[in-house]
């Protein structure tokens, strides 16, 4: 996902330092996460920024980067691999990172503030702005569902939608407290292919997992009416939606909105000119992609006993959808300037 | 320790302050650790903000707090209990710490460069100046002890003198390109009574750590040969030459530095009336702190094996000793201002 928008990250940089870099370049990245791609991002602008400086034949300027997440990320892991990134971008770049980059963890939602007024000039998230700042209320009638799905009563759309809505004018109005007038952002997160949220590319990889957990329910692994009482905070909001919520919150202007579509299982790019495709082992792929993201929701609502049988079968289940569809993943990429 | 150094933290913010806040009160406490005193500091500061901002009917700044400690430290820990910790004040103060105070952890050794140029107005640290960077080179002869002793050679005395020096010097030069002029640091680490370093309050909590160590030794648990290439990277400085370090160094003007008596056993103190004393519940109270600072090295150079065994040792050592004399901690505070 950072590969589609790493150009539009670099242009949206030089861009805005088209003229003169600051003194110095703060910045965060919202929902950073910690695993391998968490310093991806912190790599790729002192990339950007040093390139930039070497075109304009001007002083490095120093980077105060924040990672944020919940309370609950591993940001020990992410601080114990800090050492490590000096080293590598000392070695290739001088004394870039030791003299240059400062980099903090920002623990918090960022539903809520997170930075003092006015004090960043660039915002980036990705994969993150999906994620809901709660389970949208009113939807006790999705049973058997665990998100929106073909299958949903109409008011679990509605109340879907409005949550997003709700959500993300939200987190706008904070972000633009937040950071100087003329900065930017650049958001990629997923969203779907069309105004219905009906549509393959948005319910059904998690009606997939629902399936999953009523088959756990059927050799009564589960209790069905754990499965009727569990929905997901995620939506994939339509382009449409989108730019109107950003309209109307009126503090950002829109430079650019893009969509591409991905494969779910990221090896199987375009690209990776070596795939072949094997459906228990793209599967399985995407199983451990979405695990990842929802387990912790999954253990604290059904417990951890199930989770690895019902990952087993859910790459079961994906696995044999993509060998009758290659159902695709659309992302939005979303860069904005603040107003004056 | 903090409550000695309370009221000097507040007189120091409050005369900072004396005429108007900032905007944004943008501070570090470096070395924060992660244990029940790591958000003390915080809290004091807030505190000590919001009175100001009653005395001078002013509205409350925004508040920017940067936890600096080691990358190996806890952070996951102290960030989990920031929820807790801002419902807490939310509760007290209204919305002071959810609109006011964000808080971020800045993992790196303060001997490197962790913020960028002229970011921030104050500084605090409490009991972690003391630590050096390293252990001073060339102290091969110091078989036997762990540290400065009444029975180490010469060399060893004047190594570890110059390794504060260094260490000092270079802690100073890098704060003060991380602080605004005007800004104002206040410093609590502990130091020794005399010029002398071979006094008590200096050498005798580590010469009974290697007594305990050496007997261990002598059953055979420890490498006597492992004793005489462990050493700690720690200084007790006398207040003269922390005076003449920053005098030296020029960045500062001191405007407070006084030193403070403290029992090696905290709950020994002449504020807890109800403290009765019991030998070897002072011991292990002693021994608990000792170590909690020193085991990640202790373990590093000796392995996990003996730590138990060895504080169980060093615990009856330190109460016999308090038995025939209530040896003190010679605490430094120190508070200073950048120079124009």
């Amino acid at each position: 996902m950072l590969s589609k928008a790493r150009p539009i990250l670099e242009d949206t940089i030089k861009d805005m330092f088209s003229t003169a870099l600051p003194t110095c370049f703060k910045l965060a990245d919202l929902g950073c996460s910690s695993g391998p791609n968490t310093l991806l991002f912190v790599s790729e602008i002192i990339d950007v920024v040093y390139e930039l400086c070497q075109q304009q034949n001007c002083k490095l300027p120093e980077l105060q980067v924040f990672l944020n997440d919940l309370p609950g990320n591993d940001f020990n892991t992410v601080f114990k691999s800090l050492p490590f990134f000096c080293d590598k971008f000392g070695k290739e770049k001088g004394d870039l990172y030791g003299q240059h980059c400062f980099i903090s963890g920002v623990p918090g939602s960022f539903y809520h503030r997170l930075f003092p007024s006015k004090s960043l000039h660039f915002f980036h998230s990705s994969c993150s702005i999906h994620w809901l700042s709660k389970v949208p209320e009113g939807i006790s009638n999705n049973k058997g569902n665990i998100y929106m799905a073909t299958a949903s009563p109409p008011n679990v759309f509605k109340a879907y939608q409005e949550q997003f809505q709700k959500d993300f004018s939200l987190f706008l109005r904070l972000r633009s407290e937040e950071i100087i007038q003329g900065g930017r952002v650049v958001f990629t997160f997923i969203s779907r292919s069309t105004d219905d949220p009906r549509s393959k590319d948005c319910c059904l990889i998690w009606e997939l997992l629902a399936k999953s957990l009523l088959d756990l329910a059927a050799k009564g692994l589960v209790l069905e009416a754990d499965i009727d009482t569990f929905n997901l905070p995620y939506y994939h909001p339509y382009e449409g939606e989108v730019r109107e919520i950003i309209e109307m919150e009126g503090s950002f202007d829109i430079d650019k909105l893009e969509t591409f579509a991905t494969n779910w299982d990221a090896n199987d790019d375009i690209n990776n000119n070596n795939f072949v495709f094997d459906k228990d082992q793209c599967g399985r792929n995407v199983a451990n992609i979405v695990r990842a993201a929802a387990e912790p929701m999954l253990v604290s609502h059904f417990g951890d006993d199930i989770t690895d049988e019902l990952f087993k079968r859910y790459a079961e289940y994906v696995g044999e959808h993509l060998c009758v569809e290659k159902t695709k993943h659309i992302n939005i990429v979303l860069t904005m300037t603040k107003k004056e």
